[in-house]
């Protein structure tokens, strides 16, 4: 694919392009319309009948001309450039636009034969959107070109600078509604600039299109004054170009479109023929172009329905004649609309797209609705490090200890250095709080604003991007994975709820696009969530949240992956694997403060392959055979699935140990929690047989949870013995206190364990000695609670245990 | 309490009462620094030792000196003007600062008088900061005055705007760090003016602090050209005043602070007494003031620490000086560092705030830290109109239709009436969508920007308040609710998820709050979901999820509950009932599409008093005493939860019934989840005995459920006959496609229903022709599909079926 030639000139187009934009624009206005309503007659070839229009009419036509008015003159742009072009949809319900657009340049009969460039595949068009079995009103995995979801608004521009990133060809128009640019998200994306490097990255063209109206509402950007709205953008560190489409006089905007976009094209390649050496720096400070496209809302639809005026206003926004089936005056009226376009001359005698607008279609993967970048998947495979330079050091006697995020932090650096145009990683100001700073010995922040002596790490070009939203930065990933790149997110737990909404579009256009044949696979998005629940003692409530699990649990099995490493070799061993998936949605728990090296590499291998496994050296059960558990039958299972309930529940079991040594008990640390799910409804749930003969199918399992306890519930209550499972786990217990204070008011700490251990277990040989020893531990949990309240600090009886493995 | 007389002219203040403030700042100062480090010897009575520091050193200091300079300006223009003042503290972990001004002022000791006026007081006002049962370290429910907590942040701005609301005589100062400016929330914020009526509202005085740093990184905001920072806030409607702290002159920032100060509230009162006719409009176009101050990070803490640069860069975020315990030097550089607040002049022989701060200290309820507006919770109870002119008329052969948030629509008009200085309804632009249209029948969109001929329902004072922003409608709820209003927000169901991490830290607030004397009950934040899971077929799948109500079930009960009225009456008597509550979230699921209306208000009255309650007319079971279920015993039950789950449920019985009319079949319907779940975890918890005797102890349940299956079997793990619970509901198959292909797609159409039930009763006489009649059943489970797929819309024997009571 070709990029521009800083050396040619740029030529004014001659007027006749503008007549083909025009009817460019028409026939994808007719296109628009049409989805809306026709199920027949696509061409109008007869008069309309009530037939010819679909039962239920669904779909949004306020929005459709002013995108396709934008998407005509990029057309025109790429083909007088022969510009790498991306087009991201943000206005809801543009789909019927984009898929006009899709079928007029050829994009979509290439990806769909059956929609072919002829009558029938223009019926086929027509019909299928917003249809049982088709397309959604808005861009979607289904829409060809597409990398944005137009259901949920506020992500479109975070997904172009995203997909930007590292692409210094590429640039990615973005189309921003003026009800999208109320939302949180999209107010965040503004100044995201300062993370594009115009040397190494490409560039984004933002273009708000003032349509005036949301669904009922005006929109406050529509309102203000002009010098208002130049200083919202100056403020944002852009240069703003404004093009005003007049409602009596639509076609005049053409001239003015075509010279604001020419300008806007020629000030992006200053930018960057300067950043990369082959331009002296302009007079003028460096700021990017924003187009200001303010057209009428329903522009070319219907100026009044039933008397009342449409065109330009909020009833404009869905479908301005709502009554075509039935009334034969509104058919008339949406006839007569159709008919406006001409569609004779837009459209051949076969019904494909006249010849007259080849000279505007871009050929092949110049064609947006083409782009390899929205569709082909993965660039390139990560190169991976080699783990075991990186792994940590065990003993076993005492257990040495180690930060899991702290080990992991020096292979994602050499991960980084091995693939510096493909991997990213993505934090909200929480990179070095998660203990990963070691990724800045190989690389820096991206940062192209002001650089001063104090600062650390800065650079216009880093492969770390922080900035403090959530938002932004899961979007900006989910924009460079879309457009077939790497990377990672990390954040504090509890605050990843911020996304949960992006999570769960993100799952739902994963979940889509498993099935379509025009989208290959894509990196998978990891989340390492770090300075988890059990570790924000000093932080607070606020702090202390591991509710993320249950939202990811919710989504289609295919799509999400939970993995809960107990320790440092585990979590290396965990995003070695998960960082080379696609297609998946990776949530991975890992603490960031010291704590056991319970596994050698290669045990932590073979526990992650397995996803859960029991860990004889923790348990207590001379008879048990590890390839087959169901041999021995334990007094009771002790599970657990996080790091500091993996440390509570070695510690119960240690505590029941020392008092009760016939008791045997069997220990499984699980590090994929999906194993434990029902093989029925997830790739990874373990089969009934060898889950029965892990946790038995008659004895007591007391497990220790990261989480809440309804999610175990949910993922087990099919399984065979869930009467006799019993969670501890998160109980919405939180304040401003010490570690084990936290998980002592939540009733995960070790004597609570191991009280209901040795409460749970059927016949105890002694139960007075049973009794003794709860009443022990309970009295043991109040003393430490008190310690802490009177020292500021847990006792040196909990912090200074050593753990052994024999 | 005073509001500002307009008519008084502002005197200067004279320059004595700038050394007050200079000296309530060092106090403050040394305070905060105090809380970080000390727990004895407040008040350097003799030379730190080791012993007088915390063990654990938690805590920020970055933010500190900026909010305390910020308070002490502000004192001084309350005791000037005679000014309601409301602080809210935005910055991430300014509790420190918050304390200590709220011990300064009086107020802290007014509401806990352990924390006395003296050296006792002081002592555990330092001790009690980040430790065990002890304050967090950022402003949270704990904090005297504060109406935000500043844990998760980007909130503060739409927490003060949702103050102002119907408050005239407030003014609320809103901190906001530079690091929270960055996010998605605070972002959307800047604009909300556009909802204030200077008329009839409060006002928000936005003052930005760059203190230049976040955790790790700078802040964007703080490395932008001043021209650039102007036109941010001339293009967010504002008129910014600046004002500069200089590392090296901390004192001289005093004088430009009153002035400006002064400055920015003699704009506020000129703007509201011209919209209040008290004075001409101003030549000057209006726009609210902002203040933007730029003092050093850590300012007059320790410069530099072990060699490296502190004050003034991201060193100084938490605490500077880390190893004091250990380490003499840092010891030395922490006492220096207090001694030169001069403790000696700030606080007196006992210890209690020295007499020379009185000047600028307010009186009583003026004094920040004990706003009634923070604590003294709801204002006035909200009045009711009654139900009853507002019930639908319900048939019963056939049922009746009536959209449900249609009938409840004109009871919110009246309502809203009734209250029009204490109701507000927000919504993301779906009121009329969500088909609430009829408030606007008695009020209007609040609106304070250009209003045109084609507009409808604005004013510049309405009670609804509409922008498509989630987080910005519920952070401007959640602060009017904090202020003792009341409110409701609607939105469509999926995207309610937008805010799931709000609602999670407003429901911490809730659940901290309980406990603290301090705070009084405010109302209920209620939230009404509509355009649901399984009425968005034709917006596809990026609207279809009902996850949000696992994230409500997933906190203490006490704060919240579920409701899934099945009908108009129902939704009538359920909002009539959560509106009237206080401290709770009350999360209501209604459509808004026509659908039966089951039950008479009478019915509806009882049926969400019990929360669930059986239909003897959808069921069959001769033999039913309603008083005493327990006595007969049905052959399966049909449980529902949900409007459109009800529907298909009692469908599925009716064809259970028409085919095998000997199979006795009771049906339940559930209003109030909460009700399921365990009584030991949930006050609705139905009483295990009541659940046996409604659902049997060993017959099927058959639930047809709104949501994810995964929550019912949460809720009901515990239950006696859980093992035989089979739950529908959504499993996360969505498309665009029509309403009953949805149910189907997810196997919660009646069909499939009719199909379990009679293939889970264990001895269906007659096993041929129950496999029979599941073939027909689900042969025509294809067929309606197959007719959806082909027509466009779902077939007349779906939609045109009539139900029957009898």
């Amino acid at each position: 694919m070709g990029s521009m030639n800083e050396n040619e000139s740029i030529t004014t187009q001659p007027a006749g392009d503008l007549d083909v934009v025009d009817a460019w624009w028409r026939a994808a206005n007719y296109l628009s319309a049409g989805q809306i309503y026709l199920q027949s007659n696509p061409l109008l070839r007869h008069p309309l009948e009530s037939s010819d229009i679909k039962p239920r009419l669904l779909g949004h036509w306020g929005t459709a001309p002013g995108l396709n008015l934008t998407y005509a003159h990029l057309n025109r742009i790429i083909v007088q450039r022969q510009l790498e072009m991306l087009f991201v949809c943000g206005p809801g319900h543009g789909g019927a636009a984009m898929m006009a657009n899709a079928w007029l340049d050829g994009s979509y009969s290439d990806l769909m034969p059956e929609i072919s460039l002829d009558a029938a595949g223009l019926q086929i068009l027509l019909r299928q959107f917003s249809y049982p079995g088709g397309v959604p009103s808005h861009a979607a995995p289904e829409t060809p070109g597409s990398i944005n979801e137009g259901g949920e608004l506020g992500y479109s521009l975070m997904h172009a600078f995203g997909a930007a990133l590292d692409n210094p060809d590429l640039t990615v128009a973005c189309v921003i509604g003026d009800g999208e640019a109320e939302t949180g998200p999209l107010a965040a994306s503004w100044r995201a600039h300062n993370y594009i490097d115009p040397a190494k990255d490409g560039a984004v063209l933002p273009i708000l299109h003032l349509n005036g109206y949301k669904i009922a509402s005006p929109t406050p950007l529509a309102r203000i004054p002009r010098d208002e709205l130049i200083s919202f953008f100056h403020g944002n560190g852009y240069d703003p170009l404004f093009i005003d489409g007049e409602a009596d006089a639509p076609h005049e905007v053409h001239t003015h479109m075509a010279q604001t976009l020419d300008l806007a094209f020629d000030r992006i390649a200053e930018i960057q023929a300067e950043a990369r050496g082959n331009a002296h720096a302009p007079e003028r400070e460096r700021r990017w172009p924003v187009v200001i496209l303010r057209t009428p809302k329903g522009w070319t639809g219907p100026r009044t329905v039933d008397g009342q005026q449409v065109e330009g206003t909020y009833r404009a926004h869905q479908v301005p004649l709502p009554e075509v089936r039935e009334n034969a005056d509104h058919r008339a009226q949406l006839e007569q609309w159709l008919r406006s376009y001409n569609p004779d001359e837009l459209f051949t005698s076969t019904g494909a797209p006249a010849p007259a607008l080849n000279s505007i279609r871009p050929r092949g993967a110049l064609r947006m609705s083409a782009s390899p970048h929205a569709h082909d998947g993965i660039t390139s495979p990560l190169q991976f490090p080699t783990l075991t330079p990186y792994a940590v050091e065990t003993t076993r006697n005492p257990v040495g200890t180690a930060s899991a995020t702290g080990a992991f932090g020096p292979w994602l650096a050499q991960l980084m250095s091995q693939n510096p145009d493909t991997m990213r990683l993505f934090g909200p100001d929480e990179v070095e709080s998660n203990r990963l700073s070691a990724v800045f010995e190989g690389t820096d922040r991206s940062w192209a604003s002001t650089i001063v002596d104090t600062d650390t790490h800065l650079a216009p070009h880093g492969q770390v991007i922080e900035a403090l939203s959530e938002h932004l930065m899961q979007g900006m990933l989910e924009g460079y994975l879309l457009t077939g790149r790497h990377g990672l997110l990390t954040s504090y737990e509890a605050f990843i709820h911020i996304v949960d909404s992006m999570f769960n579009q993100h799952a739902k256009w994963l979940e889509a696009s498993r099935s379509l044949p025009l989208r290959k696979p894509i990196a998978s998005l990891t989340y390492l969530l770090s300075s988890h629940v059990w570790r924000q003692d000093h932080n607070g409530f606020s702090h202390q949240d591991p509710g993320f699990l249950g939202i990811v649990a919710n989504k289609q099995s295919d799509v999400v992956r939970i993995y809960l490493p107990p320790d440092a070799n585990t979590l290396l061993v965990t995003m070695r694997h998960v960082l080379g998936t696609h297609n998946r949605i990776n949530a991975v728990v890992a603490g960031k403060n010291e704590q056991p090296a319970w596994l050698s590499l290669e045990e932590a291998t073979e526990h992650v392959r397995d996803g859960l496994s029991i860990w004889p050296w923790a348990g207590h059960e001379p008879d048990l055979d590890v390839n087959d558990p169901a041999a021995s039958t334990p007094d009771a299972v002790v599970a657990c699935a996080g790091d500091v309930p993996t440390i509570e529940a070695i510690a119960a079991v240690q505590l029941v140990h020392e008092r009760f040594p016939d008791l045997t008990l069997r220990l499984i640390n699980v590090v994929d929690l999906m194993r434990l799910h029902d093989p029925a409804h997830h790739p990874h749930g373990l089969p009934g047989e060898d889950f029965n003969a892990l946790f038995t199918t008659d004895r007591p399992t007391i497990f220790a949870f990261h989480g809440y306890p309804s999610l175990i519930h949910q993922l087990t209550y099919k399984r065979a013995n869930h009467e006799q499972l019993h969670v501890h786990g998160f109980k919405e217990r939180g304040t401003t206190t010490t570690p084990f204070d936290m998980v002592s008011l939540n009733d995960l700490d070790r004597y609570e364990l191991a009280s209901d251990i040795v409460g749970r277990i059927a016949d105890v040989p002694d139960p007075d000695a049973a009794e003794a020893a709860i009443r022990e531990w309970q009295s043991a949990r109040t003393d430490a609670r008190d310690y802490a309240y009177s020292h500021g600090e847990d006792p040196p009886w909990i912090t200074n245990w050593e753990f052994r493995r024999r």
